[in-house]
């Protein structure tokens, strides 16, 4: 069978100059794919009519279906249904139940129906269109040669309800569609390189209907594995078995199969054990808490932190010796592991995890560059260190160590802390 | 003077199955605009070697830079050089300062240098190498035709200081772009819409070299000042002229000029006073804290922090009375004064904030649905307390609450607190 191919066709300089991201056409892409129809290419183009029309017959040339999004609004600027008009040959004639819908939501609104958004209500002849239940702009959906054009509003909510209920099974109906589906893996204290090493001879060997792909990420390299076939079981289980061959080789690092974040694996495994956990930060400075409470239902288990930033709050609130500060400074494993203790028994908690570092610009000696960052884990039974160097930066710093402890967590919790 | 032209292709299945959003092209996008550089096209495309030709051929008949982000990573999935040495018909050779560069970066982790990564060090002879300064995969710099091509990283951090360290510099003296002069205000705690209505006059009424733009962003609108013109003094002297007039209709909203952050301002308002500050956060679990100390320099001012998650930290750690909590609740005005005085008095600080509110998606009541949030500032002399009602999701919600919480540190410390 052959793939349903798709072009996603933005419309409007906002995108072009920054002042938004385009979020759309993630979202569209995520959804076609879902669909088994393969997203070719994503164009973003301006409100000019020549530009439009270019982008319009490249498309045609490489997709089955043309999703376009933007300038449907009442104002001079918003080109895009004066551009198809023209494009199919065809003239606007007024439609009336787009009309109705309108009308409805001025009424709603308590606003006079101006005549700018009456003429809203006006579409192509030869367009189906697209109902709007939550806005002024009807989508309009084309056939020409075989091939689908499909013109929404750019407005996410409008466009998403739109797909949702209408364009989306209309394609599916319109294409008979192929099946695809992913994989993800998801990978932590690995880097990409020692990953494909590891991969490459598993990769080689796969079947041509599964294609790998990396997705490197601060957290950790996800790994998509995607399947195409006719029989949805039969695909399953090639996936499945590929899955478990990845598994064999490099179990230490996954800490997720599909779209789950380590602090939401995190809280799962603490949840798991009816555990409870307390942080104690200093370079973190709140960040490792948030990631942790950034996850709905983390009260269950996280009871509070300290964060210890100035030298007296890790002496007076987290007990740390001023003996063990003075010997050793602030950044250093013996403090940390006094944070980590000391905090649990503090909160009453099962874990406690600590992090002092120098995040940067400044504080770096010759000894403790900046980047040096040690954390610690304790529990009922142990007290695990790690000590990190890695300097890209202040912001940067701060999230790596907060995905580092983290994943000291997950290791400490499932027993696979490295040596 | 012509207006130069670029186009951005953003390479990678990532973006067009949905699995990322494209955040690169608005971020370059913004720069290129500041620099007086018009984008005409963003462009995603597969990882295949002939959509990757397609659209450099595309790109070149309407642009004059065509930036490429992605696919130099050290896989087999990533194509962008092999397809750029063919596309300029040159041959890869070792380029020494690289690979001294990776070498650097895997001595620095600690971490064997393998084969893979090693390669990454061969670029087209044909290409100026682009320093990768925190990464293993360089960027490539070419001319043809007077026209100028870069392929860097998709990695966002990487691909930004390469674009701001060399590659923006270098676009600014190629091309010898026209004298753009960019002012920003920053407001928060006014609407868009309200902003809009109260400068529209003075809108109209700007001379046809200046325009005026709207960022809004959760923290804020951002306004921005563009000028174009021949002589920098005189650019320089009208767009003053226009930033007097606005600052004279939104005073109060003004919380900075140019690229400074609120934390930032709330941070060089505390340095003057020579004052400190702790947070004692429920809601927003570290975040308050962490924004507070993104900030270089931070530990100047910020002491520490009690994360009050659980009832029973807010009572032990933070001297909440029982009583409060029984009769008023966690989130209630009430409380919230208490822990603000109270962490102040705990960690003998100048400043003292506090957040406790429902972030969600569960733990909403009908007397308090999710997003009510209470927040409090405690000094020597007053307590100031401040309701929110705002539900966009929990993130979204902790993100608000720490931007308004920023907000009013920095109204009580310059006497502006609204009534």
């Amino acid at each position: 069978m052959r793939t349903v191919t798709a072009e996603i066709i933005t419309i409007g300089d906002e995108i072009l100059f920054g002042q938004i991201v385009d979020t759309n056409s993630a979202w569209m892409g995520t959804e076609l794919t879902k669909l088994g129809i393969r997203v070719k290419q994503i164009t973003s183009v301006s409100d000019e009519v020549s530009h439009i029309v270019a982008a319009l017959n490249d498309a045609r040339t490489r997709a089955d279906v043309i999703l376009m999004t933007g300038g449907l609004g009442p104002t001079k600027d918003d080109l895009t249904k004066t551009v198809l008009t023209a494009y199919f040959n065809t003239e606007l004639q007024l439609h009336e139940p787009s009309l109705a819908d309108v009308k409805a939501i001025f009424k709603n609104r308590n606003i006079e129906l101006s005549e700018l958004n009456r003429q809203q209500a006006f579409l192509p002849a030869a367009c189906t269109p697209v109902r709007n239940a939550i806005g002024t702009a009807p989508g309009m959906w084309f056939e020409e040669d075989g091939k689908v054009f499909v013109s929404m509003p750019g407005v996410p909510f409008e466009m998403k309800r739109m797909m949702t209920d209408i364009v989306l099974p209309r394609l599916k109906e319109f294409f008979d569609t192929p099946q695809i589906i992913h994989k993800v893996v998801q990978t932590v204290g690995i880097p990409e390189s020692t990953l494909a090493e590891t991969l490459e001879p598993w990769e080689t060997n796969l079947p041509p209907h599964i294609r790998l792909a990396y997705l490197p990420h601060i957290n950790g390299v996800r790994l998509r594995l995607t399947g195409t076939g006719q029989e949805p079981e039969k695909l399953e289980d090639d996936l499945l078995e590929q899955l478990n061959q990845l598994t064999d080789l490099i179990s230490p690092y996954i800490f997720a199969y599909g779209e789950i974040s380590l602090e939401e694996v995190v809280g799962m495994l603490l949840n798991a054990r009816n555990y409870t956990i307390a942080t104690a930060e200093s370079c973190t400075g709140g960040y490792l808490a948030h990631k942790i409470t950034s996850i709905a239902g983390s009260s269950m288990y996280f009871m509070g932190s300290v964060i210890a930033y100035h030298n007296d709050v890790k002496v007076k609130e987290l007990k740390v010796n001023p003996e063990t500060l003075a010997q050793h400074g602030a950044v250093s494993e013996e403090v940390v592991r006094e944070m980590a203790e000391n905090v649990r028994l503090k909160f009453g908690t099962n874990v406690g995890i600590a992090t002092s570092g120098v995040a940067g610009p400044d504080g770096g000696t010759p000894d403790k560059p900046v980047g040096t960052i040690w954390i610690a884990y304790a529990d009922k039974e142990k007290t695990v260190t790690k000590l990190l160097r890695y300097n890209k930066g202040r912001l940067l710093n701060i999230e790596y160590t907060a995905m580092v402890a983290l994943n000291l967590i997950r290791q400490s919790l499932t027993g696979t802390v490295e040596e």
